[in-house]
């Protein structure tokens, strides 16, 4: 099925091992619609396997319930110690592989860009841009995790980029072309991500 | 197809973003047999994304044509710098995720672990464990990469887990346990891993 180029879904993640923020977004042209937002609670499962398969199994879940296009993800913030890098790395790894496993391709915000796109200043606070976020998208109820607006950040971000209508006007969605899309898309564009 | 359960097929992984080795071995009852080694040269893709995604689909294709009822993978050592274990934890995440999407259930290992189970000595160096593991498994040439025979170390020091090969008797394979299965086994052997 062939969406119309104007209109796309897209999946914002914020990873973590302990709580993983995730938001579904709809675009149509200028449009931005919140479709769901929320957080995985992970560090409840003391065994790491486990949480592994359930932060895994959830985003498979969530991919396959709305077939979102593109996965839009928060890249780690560097300088915390090694052990939080591994486990960032790993829940990152889980949530691209996921979506590759589907087909998605993936598209990688820093936290400054991603705030600068929604209020215009990167070093904006988190409860900032979740402000700007609630009177763009216009939800009643700010969510109790700022991982969930995170997510949503992540998400509205990717929505921002105009070039990657393009890109996508020029590249239809087409089963394994995507990552050459974005590879093509990241080496004419180096200043765009992270 | 149910396996008769003194057979059964390791994958073994040494995770990383530039080189990754890999091996697969069968085991029938006290028998190891080396049916692949090798590795996935991933330095040279120069975009980090399309980099994962070769990653990801070589890991799929290898589960895809031999079906491995276990992965085993080296946990990374830490004391590297925060970048590297981000690089280091996506792999590791992807890797895993690869098992996770066929219904594979996952153990890690630690470097000194590994280098016990194959040579007697956690402090082995990385040519001795190649060299024991040459001699045990008889194969003529030695890789080229040591990446390759990390890989096998790691697959092999799994084959030699003797509780996990009851465990597998107690819990046959079925899609969807396996997870339980292992974090049953890891609960009750908090000694056995890492």
């Amino acid at each position: 099925m062939q969406k119309n180029i104007s209109e796309r879904i897209i999946l914002g993640i914020d990873p973590g091992t302990n709580i993983l923020g995730y938001s579904v977004i709809e675009q149509k042209g200028k449009d931005i619609r919140l479709i769901e937002m929320d957080v995985l609670k992970l560090g409840k499962i003391e065994d790491m396997s486990t949480r592994m398969k359930e932060l895994f199994d959830c985003i498979i879940n969530i991919i396959d319930k709305y077939h979102p296009d593109t996965l839009a993800i928060e890249a780690p913030f560097f300088g915390k110690n090694v052990q939080s890098m591994l486990k960032l790395g790993r829940a990152q790894g889980l949530c691209i592989a996921a979506a590759f496993s589907r087909s998605m391709p993936f598209m990688e915000y820093s936290p400054r860009k991603i705030k600068q796109s929604i209020t215009g200043n990167g070093a904006a606070s988190k409860e900032q841009v979740a402000i700007m976020l609630q009177r763009t998208l216009k939800f009643e109820e700010m969510p109790k995790y700022l991982d969930a607006t995170d997510a949503l950040a992540v998400a509205v971000c990717h929505a921002y980029q105009k070039d990657i209508i393009i890109e996508n006007t020029e590249n239809p969605k087409k089963k394994g072309r995507q990552s050459s899309s974005w590879t093509a898309f990241l080496s004419n564009n180096p200043d765009k991500v992270l």
